[in-house]
């Protein structure tokens, strides 16, 4: 799915920066890629109209639905380096944590992610160039557990896990689970279509933009054997540079925790803005 | 200097991610920007050729000149921002290493750094906007002297200084400097463009990219009084994911400490390149 | 297993810096310690005299048997805190990269790890109080597969497993493993006895120091039932901090991959050391 | 004033792990160290009851006067190895923040740490050899001026400073300054001593703990020329590890800005304690 383009001189492979003839200093390859991660994640409602603040047009929120998440990603580098997790481990693993909203392009349901942050550079330009909207974490941490610890129980009814998003010396989002029972695919809220905004800004008369509305194309999904079940709590922090807390006050419904395998293949574009 | 664009909704004031109406989660704000910064730098010659590979057309190599530096950095977020050093300090300073190539654009005469290096990921994508070529490291360190600190000499012919930059757990990168004597401004290599490329790709039909060479608009020189002349070093290293030992073997002519403060405007585009 | 001990003013109950009296800020508790880590595991062999460098009186090398790890770790705080990967998840789980090199203290066989990063200030202190001899690696990273990723196989013969450990900037340690086959409980080298140094520093006249020869008291050992065993290599580099690349060459025998548990309750005293 | 211990085997040069004949290893060596340092620093008063908590018996409390910084220093390794800045620059620079309380100890006035936060393993662990009670911090950063950067200005009336320290994610402790005028060295409060704790913990009946309370011996104070007065804050903040908190509510009295070196040679034993 990388588009090979033909710079005057030569053929240029490089997807990004670094851009050489080879492409192989590019900090990440083109898609397609492939993911799997753990989650914890808890669904909530907020006000619909503090929702909608967030959307870019023309998403239509829907009933204040959302969710957040903190996971612990392993991936590929792309489907010519499939041996990156032995070949470069730190291109292979990363924390991500997110706020998604539940709305509609043209009545087609789907899930637009305002926040989302990483603790990879890599994955923050891969996560743009799809259309997530992405900045790096200083700190992502979430409750991981060992099935041979001694005295500390393994995944099951009681168990408690948490995770946290902090970013320049503060906390931004804080959630836990408190697992009541197994869970089932059913409680997995379904978004058949992920929304996204590839943006890239120019600063400058004469230079090109990219301000495209695009839906994510997602497939090999695997949801893993066991889903846990159980009350979730979401807490977002005010700070000076995060404006996720407007949506408070939040309304948790319930949480999970759970194992998620997918491929992005790219990005549709449904839109494309120009300014004025 | 920054283009506020008409979202269809609403005027949104985002320079970048995080994309909202009042701008102010942006990952970074537009230019201008300034800096002021502490370099380490040395300048060596390399085989011609081999540094023309790194150059995107039609920049042409001149005669194998080209410079490394290892640098310390205060910076402003935005011209309405100016007290972000006060307000985030995370947002103000960063270390950025570097390697540049003596070039020329139509016989005008400049500098192309294929090659950066910086801490911050606000540093990354403001650095990507303007047209700098750039990756995360993992750990930019350099010598800093204090000049309050018993026994220890401060700058002056003997001091020995150095700095280093590694990413994914590998050196890429280090240089040092044995001071001599002073300097003076004309033994900063003059580079009156500095060119960039503004690249940002595509992964699907149907999506815009960006592929652009720019010269980065710069102003307010400001070179500090004290400026150190002595023997320079660069050693680069092999990794899988990085090109620059490249251009081994090279050829260190002579170092620099000194401090420079300037300012980026933004990018002026020279040429657009187009997919095939 | 915590001693509480009898300031003259008070109980104080902290284990560790920072004392306070109501021990909550320690920034570790005592033993026992429980853990649940996963290993890439790679035995070799290496010149006897090179490994007695580094093995603290009276412990004896035996055959230039050792053994390197790089791991994953999930922990308790206390046994008063088995909720610590919920509470305070960056306080429950590290990664570990060690040189392990069999001895016997009196005829009877263990191993001692002259040299241990970590990447966590909680779990330096912690082995350091039980005798292990650590220090903070600025980055360890590890292969790590997922069960639901797509495209990339789970672990079986074929699989490729690395980790490093870096310092300052420099790679101190690669180990890598190419799994050929399943393993079992028998390939993994019996050491009945962990030994460890219990060294704590003087600096000026009156002060007391600790230097204890120790044996680390192990238990509730688990193992986890997947074991593979493959091909090993282990790369050691030479930085001006570190002198592990003394014992090289070595050769490798063999690796493993497996999940291990256990449970680590405090330090035996075999001999103490004084300053002459 | 390192102290060499004989071994049974050997002379042993280390002054802490990794512990090898040569000393190479050490993850620091002794002291003397010197140092020069940036400091933010803001004078604040307390209540006595609440600060007397967080002192070490036989240390009293006066009359609730405190001291809060965030500081930037330049260090040395060893009096042997001054060449560390250029060796080796990782092991040469780090951040430092800390509460202090000034008391007495047998009527000699001066000041206690309970709370000293720094961002390098080998400061940790030279901090408790000398008796200073630290911590890693993940995050200490603080504001920098740049005497070349464009449309900041540099320090003077008017200048505002700030600076903060988290750890697992949670903000602990934001000090910052609106300078009012130049200072002078009177309005820096006169410590005579500081007081330390030399605390080593054992986890097993049979080890030797080291409980010390210490001076710590100082000396070449060197004050920078330029000092700064202006009006302080300091922020403290609750989280599950930290009690710093519960010295609020503060009042604070007024900031610097000031530049300082010195040297700590070592510490002085005061008393030692033992557990009942």
């Amino acid at each position: 799915m990388l588009l090979t383009f033909v710079h005057r001189r030569t053929v240029v492979n490089s997807y990004f920066h670094f851009i050489t003839p080879s492409g192989k200093s590019s900090i990440v390859q083109g898609p397609p890629y492939h993911y799997g991660a753990d989650f914890i994640t808890v669904y909530f409602k907020s006000d619909p109209e503090k929702l909608q603040y967030f959307l870019p047009d023309p998403l239509k929120v829907t009933d204040g639905s959302a969710v957040a998440y903190v996971s612990d990603f392993v991936c590929t580098v792309s489907e010519n380096a499939l041996d990156a997790p032995y070949e470069d481990p730190a291109q292979a693993t990363y924390h991500e944590a997110a706020v998604g909203i539940k709305c509609t392009y043209k009545r087609i349901p789907g899930v637009y992610y305002p926040f989302m942050w990483v603790d990879r550079d890599w994955s923050l330009v891969r996560g743009w160039s799809l259309g997530y909207s992405k900045k790096l974490a200083d700190d992502i941490h979430m409750t991981r557990l060992h099935r041979y610890i001694p005295k500390v129980p393994y995944y099951g009814p009681g168990t408690k896990l948490s995770g946290y998003c902090a970013r320049h010396g503060s906390r931004i989002l804080s959630i836990s689970l408190e697992i009541t029972r197994k869970g089932t695919a059913k409680d997995l809220v379904s978004t058949p279509s992920v929304y996204g905004l590839r943006y890239f800004p120019a600063n400058t008369e004469g230079q090109k933009m990219v301000n495209e509305l695009v839906e994510i194309q997602k497939g090999n999904a695997q949801l893993g054997e066991e889903i846990w079940y159980g009350k979730g709590e979401v807490k977002l922090y005010y700070s000076r540079n995060e404006e996720v807390a407007r949506i408070d006050p939040i309304e948790p419904l319930y949480g999970l925790a759970y194992q998620f395998g997918f491929t992005n293949y790219g990005s549709k574009v449904l839109e494309q803005f120009a300014k004025s």
